[in-house]
Order: C-alpha cells, then structure tokens, then sequence
C-alpha cells in the first residue's frame, strides 16, 4: 500500500493574523506521517508593494505582475513568509525545507501565454518533480513551498498557490496515497456564502456540475474546486476544504470533495 | 581518498553588478564536482531599506540589525538575491537549492550576546548539519547559503556571510576534501592597497602574524582571514581569495592561504 501524504495549502487568512499563523503551524507540526505545505501571500506583498510607491496593475479585475511587483512578492514570499514559517515549524520540531519552484528545479512553469490580457510575470505550471519531492520526504524534511515558480531560462514567475498545491498533489499521487487540505476563511464551501452553518459536508462530481450551474460554487470558489476536481481526476484520493482547525480536529464540519 | 568539495562565497561586489553576477554564476556552473555557494547581500538590501524609510542603526561604526532591518535583509537576501541567483544557476544546469540556516535546520545559531554593543538579530553560529548538506550534495543538489540563520526558536538571525562560508567549509571537512574560495573585490591580499599588483601570493600562519602585526592585513581583512585561518585550523585543506574570476581561471593571481 502506498505511503500516506498530506498535502496542506494556507491562504491569506491565516498568513496575516500572527496567533492563527503560530496556532496552524503547531498543528502542522503535530500532523503524523509526511507532509507538505503550500503557502499563499497574504496582505504583506501588498503593503509592501503601498510601501514602496507601486501601485497594483490591474486589467480586468485581475491582478498583472509587472517586474517590480515580481521583485515585491519574491521577497516577501520566498524570503519573508516562507522563511519565517520555517524558522516556526524548526522550533516546533517540524524540519521544514522551504523552497520556490526554481529550488531544485522543482517546480518548472512558463511565463502565462498571452491571450486578451498579459499577466506579466505569471506562471503556469509545466512539471512537479515528485521524485525530488519525494527525496526530500524521505529525508525527514517537510517542504514548505511559497508561490514563486521558474521558467528554467533564469525567469522567476508568480504562480496561484492552490494551482501549486493541486499539481503538486497530482505529481505525488504517483507515489504516495494524498490527502490534499485546502484551508481558507470560510468552513467549506457554504449553500449560502453568509451563512457559515450552511457547509456542504459532500460534494460529488455530479453534485458538483449542478451546485456551478446553479451559481451556489461561483466567483473565488470556482477556480478552486476547479483546481480540487483537476487533483481528483489525476489520482489524488482525497481533497478538503474548511477552516485552518482542520487539521487538528477532522471532526469539525468542513467540505469533503469525491469524483 | 576524501570527495573533493568547492566552497565559493561572493560578496557585495559581485552581486550588486548584474554583468559580473551572470558571468559568475557561469563560471561557478561550470565548476567540476559538488559544490556550495555562499553569498552575501550588496547594496539592494541598503536601498530597499532606505525606499522603506528605515534609517540604518549604527553604533560604534557596526551595523545594529533591529526588528525591522531583519525584515528587510530576510526579503532580499533569502527572497530577492537567493530566488534570482538559484533560478539564474537553474538556467546554467546546474541544479541549485536556495538555503537559509533555518531550512532543513542546516545552521543552527544564537542571537549575538550582549557585550558592549547590542547588535540586535544577528547570529553566531553554533552548528552546521553536515550530514544534511551532504545529503543534498550526494542527491546532485549544489546548495546555495544566504546569510540568514535561526535559533531553533523561531527567531531569524542575519549572519556574516564570510563566517557561513567558513563554518560550511570546517563542518563539511569531516567528510570532504574542501577547497574554500573567497571571492571579492581585490585580487587577493595586498601589500600595498592601493596597488593590485602587490597581491601576496602565499600566506602561512606565520606571515600571517607578521603581516597582521605590520599592519598589512588590517580593517576588513581581519575578520576575513581570521575566519580563514579558523577554516584552515579546523581541516579545510586549502583557502584561496581573489576576484571571482579566479573560480574559472585558477593561473589567475591570487592569495592562498596554508596553514
């Protein structure tokens, strides 16, 4: 049977609030077996970005990484964040390895083709080297990746960390049993989004397709279960979504997602 | 017979000049064997801190890292410069791994002690995990140092890059034959200064003491050979320091230090 290996991705929320961020990396530490961590930015990029005079480029609504930005979220991302939940997880007897795409070649991706808009300097990822990962793992590390990938020509590139959790999770699934964990503010996806009692504990491909079609899985939600269906269809045996607590109580009330 | 084993640090000179970075980082792809680069942080890490509006804390001619220094140096050295550089030696084949002392609890240090000055987060290192950096090495992995260190509580620590490199080098002599090479801005240890031809070729630990006595090796070179000589004392088998041409051109003039 496969090694098990968990897989948590951690967005903003519980980057920018110091007591959450301590609370989920002592859980993270505390998760038995391998595992994995993938974090997103949080507000510090872009008060850092206010700090420095940039002004965020926007087309349509979407977020455009120009090379002042990249410079922006390299440093607080790969240097500020990722450095800072490792130095956390170390005194939590967690033996993190922080690392981007471009360490160890690990996560290879190009520069987003451009269509209507040009993104700037986002990636989109070509290949997880699972067997890399996998080295790392059985050397008693847990890597904890920051959402900065490379082009292999000496190009940084600004990836979507929960596309990064998912094909990372899909890469892995070759070799271990995964259990990919998305936390974010809400409990799980939510019938309605003002009602936080209102979690859709099970969601099926089928169910899945109607809940879209009705508009309940709509704007954020949308890309992400996106990302957990693409992970499921590639061999990923299990995606939740909820809240942080998750991970320290997989009792408490969250979204399981199944093919 | 030991592996042999490449040790280079590069200092501000070279990483505040993008031509002679690219050159170098050429050069140092190119090196034959397993290897480690060190480096150090340059001038972005004084610019960036002064875009913040940070003034920098100075007591006694040494530079303070207070709370919001670390930040600055933790971004740019662990985030902007190690990212670029690692994805810039990805481009070269040559397949990097950027490291703080907190990933994989490579370096493990303390918050300088207070004596007469209170020089803030700044490390002292107390050990390096030779076992794991080998481990990296064996795996085809050429690690590549920041200055950053932690103490095993959480605390991110800014570290002298030459002492990194130093305390690499003594630690991995236990199971390699280490070649340390400090690239800077000079061609090697001057006679005179002023005049780069002067440059003393050889030193042992005899001159060594007459030249520090004379006053030739004074200022910034005290430190630096002084780690050199703790380097020798320790096993390293031989310390060179030159420009950074001389890691592809070893006819190039240069000091070599013996024991």
């Amino acid at each position: 049977m496969a090694k098990e290996l968990t897989i948590v991705k951690i967005g903003g929320n519980v980057i920018n609030d110091p007591d959450q961020l301590m609370s989920f990396l002592r859980d993270f530490s505390n998760l038995e077996g391998m595992k994995i961590l993938v974090h997103g930015g949080g507000k510090k990029a872009t008060e850092m970005a206010d700090s420095l005079g940039l002004s965020p480029k926007m087309t349509g609504g979407r977020r455009i990484t120009d090379a002042a930005n990249l410079e922006v979220v390299t440093m607080v991302y790969a240097g500020l964040l990722n450095k800072n939940i490792v130095a956390r997880l170390q005194a939590f007897n967690c033996n993190a390895l922080g690392l981007s795409g471009a360490d160890a070649n690990v996560i290879k991706a190009h520069k987003r083709i451009v269509k209507e808009i040009d993104f700037g300097f986002a990636g989109d990822i070509d290949e997880v080297d699972a067997t890399m990962i996998s080295s790392f793992l059985d050397a008693g590390l847990s890597p904890v990746f920051s959402a900065i990938t490379h082009d292999q020509n000496g190009q940084l590139l600004n990836t979507n960390a929960d596309t990064i959790a998912s094909e990372i999770a899909k890469a892995m699934s070759g070799i271990f049993k995964v259990d990919l964990i998305y936390c974010f503010e809400k409990s799980g996806v939510l019938r309605d989004v003002e009602d936080e009692d209102s979690i859709i504990e099970e969601i099926n491909r089928q169910s899945y397709t109607r809940l879209v079609e009705n508009g309940v899985i709509a704007d954020g939600m949308l890309p992400k279960l996106k990302n957990c269906y693409e992970a499921l269809g590639q061999g990923v045996d299990k995606v939740r979504i909820g809240k942080p607590d998750l991970i320290r109580n997989k009792e408490i009330k969250h979204t399981t997602l199944k093919l």
